[in-house]
């Protein structure tokens, strides 16, 4: 038998799919299972959007252009300029979504064995799209005490080495929900122009900020021009992370023209996705504002729940709708796969991300989950009862 | 500013790219062009893939499952058995179009610096992602003398190396429309065994096969189980190239559990072309036996015009909807600028693609373009006609 490639061997695999198994035979006991672990929002999708696609009248479903229709960039770049984000449409690549925006992005920029320092915990499919192009990523770490917040400047300078060739950021995070502030995303901008490197940040929840703050977009920075590539992606936003639509965007020409070539080879993103994302842009203010309400009143009650357990350690979210809890526990994985294979409330049990694959560095985060709040507010209620009930049986 | 990759830099272009500004300019100064140089078929996407997408009544338009929809998958399976190929619905991975597969395909087998064997000239694209992933593509020659018949097994003998990882084929080939017979399969099967290699077969133009003849699937060969690897693509089989769905097949398990992990990073096909395409496999016979048949006589009446032009040679397809054109120029790229640039027939002109970006041999294919028969064969009768005059007029 052939074998398969190194890469192929140490392409991690997604933190949840283990407990998958588990799961399933849960539910064929009979359990109900409160998901805890995925991003999968329950907010329904505009209407504008959905309406779009059904009264669509196209006879030959055809490729579009490489980089999105004209009219969409367009379009697009109008969303940025009202959220004071001044880019054109050719600054702008539709990709198959942010997946690949970010695909695009590491193989316009990073060669194998070339570095990118990320602030762990971190998204864990970054690590899956660098150990596709042979990428090295290099984590620096940011802590729960600290809620997450920019780990100090020669904390990166210290891993700054002549393969460095960008900085990523998630912001606000997957899995942390920390919200960059204006002062944090200055000092990575002096570190990226002092080294010349890019920086790249995945700004995909872009709309989900809470307690009045407002979010500081990389392309905002003036002087960072050349070194600013944000990811983007309807997913989230619109609630349709089916539609697998994103962005890539940039005012560095080169680095579109290279992300252009890499598009080219895969032709274009998917016809029907684009219909619902350009309509989804006519989605009105009142959805969103009643979105974030909602997506703000569940982080508090999570938040405020979470803090009154025993041993505990939450972050403070201030964006997106995720959020790392330590537990008293020693190992999560272990705890998560107990949850779902020796324990049920009254029939009920939850499924938990352990945070552990979302750090680079062994051995870190290993007693943390990452939550979800993507339920509505009574299930995340009885949510954190459930765990609360789950971690005095698992301490037994 | 930071500098790009080396690999951004040598991702290759579209053959075609370099030619839209021509075009778009020659439609500036009023010119019709006639478009024999794009796969994007003008035939109708079958109705019943249009209308599941236009009657869905999603409210959340949700990721799905990394490898499709079990029931979608099942269904492909039946669509196989049908075509006289024994897979399960464990062997499948959907994928977003046959380029995705392709690009996972190539990421689970060989690592940077590995090598890939393709007869050329090959799908332009294959460059692109061997590119993307640091593989080396080691091309064979096959020849228009031979109507582009498989290279003789020495040939290929000579060129394996330790890094040799695969041979990969495009049955039947775009952009020759050669077709593979059942013998040069298993010519290929003893050589994939004899070296351990993988076999990649894209057969997305499976339906479209001429004169009577039949296709032969790499997973139909017993004994090649482990080593066998489609890639497939509802784009050109129900006329849906902007769905942007395709499947990765193969019974090796190691090579299912990696593309997987490979899957899993950018999280789910999209749905809506999931829709569109799980509702294609209910096309009637009919619309594939309307389609066959328009495809059959397109092509006999462009290969019987070509053959009338002085000093045109031209390979006789067997299958898809492509061929290759000698022609007697010197250099096929300035030819096709020429037409768009300074040449037209009564308003009128044709864009062809120059098929050097189809060779990874320098050198090879200069005088040669490729034809797609997409078009109705009133425009393609008239497009020959345009060509034979630009050729005479391009001779003095």
């Amino acid at each position: 038998m052939p074998s398969i490639s190194r890469r192929g061997e140490t392409m991690p695999e997604s933190p949840i799919r283990k407990l998958v198994p588990f799961a399933e035979a849960a539910i064929k006991r009979g359990i109900k299972i409160i998901h805890l672990n995925i991003g999968q929002p329950d907010i329904k999708t505009p209407k504008v959007a959905l309406e779009a696609v059904r009264n669509n009248t196209l006879e030959v479903l055809a490729y579009t252009r490489t980089e999105g229709s004209e009219p969409y960039r367009e379009k697009i770049a109008k969303y940025y300029a009202k959220n004071n984000i001044d880019v054109d449409a050719d600054h702008i690549i539709v990709t198959t979504g942010g997946s690949e925006a970010l695909s695009f992005a590491m193989g316009s920029i990073a060669d194998t064995e070339d570095e990118i320092i990320i602030p762990e915990p971190f998204y864990a499919n970054y690590n899956g799209f660098a150990n596709a192009c042979g990428i090295k990523v290099v984590p620096v770490v940011s802590s729960i005490e600290n809620n997450f917040a920019l780990p100090p400047i020669d904390e990166f300078e210290k891993l700054i080495t002549p393969r460095t060739k960008a900085i990523l950021i998630c912001n606000p995070g997957n899995p942390t929900g920390y919200l960059y502030t204006r002062e944090e995303i200055k000092k990575l901008a002096t570190i990226i122009k002092k080294h010349n490197l890019f920086l790249v940040a995945d700004e995909v929840y872009r709309e989900f900020i809470y307690d009045g703050r407002e979010h500081c977009s990389i392309l905002q920075e003036i002087g960072l021009e050349e070194h600013a590539i944000v990811i983007d992606s309807v997913s989230k936003r619109y609630s349709m992370c089916g539609a697998r639509i994103g962005y890539l965007v940039s005012k560095n020409k080169e680095v579109i023209r290279t992300a252009l070539k890499f598009a080219q080879a895969r032709l274009s993103p998917p016809t029907y996705a684009q219909i619902a994302s350009e309509a989804a842009l006519d989605t009105p203010q009142s959805y969103f504002d009643d979105v974030k309400k909602e997506y703000g009143e569940r982080r508090n009650l999570l938040i405020s729940e979470l803090n009154k357990l025993e041993g505990v350690v939450v972050g403070r979210p201030q964006g997106a709708f995720y959020c790392i809890a330590q537990l008293p526990i020693e190992n999560a994985d272990t705890f998560a796969q107990w949850l779902l294979e020796d324990f049920n409330l009254d029939g009920e049990t939850v499924m938990v991300a352990p945070a552990a694959g979302f750090y680079a560095t062994n051995g870190l985060g290993t007693n943390q989950i990452r939550i979800a709040y993507v339920l509505d507010k009574e299930d995340l209620r009885r949510a954190v009862h459930i765990l609360k009930v789950a971690l005095k049986a698992y301490a037994h």
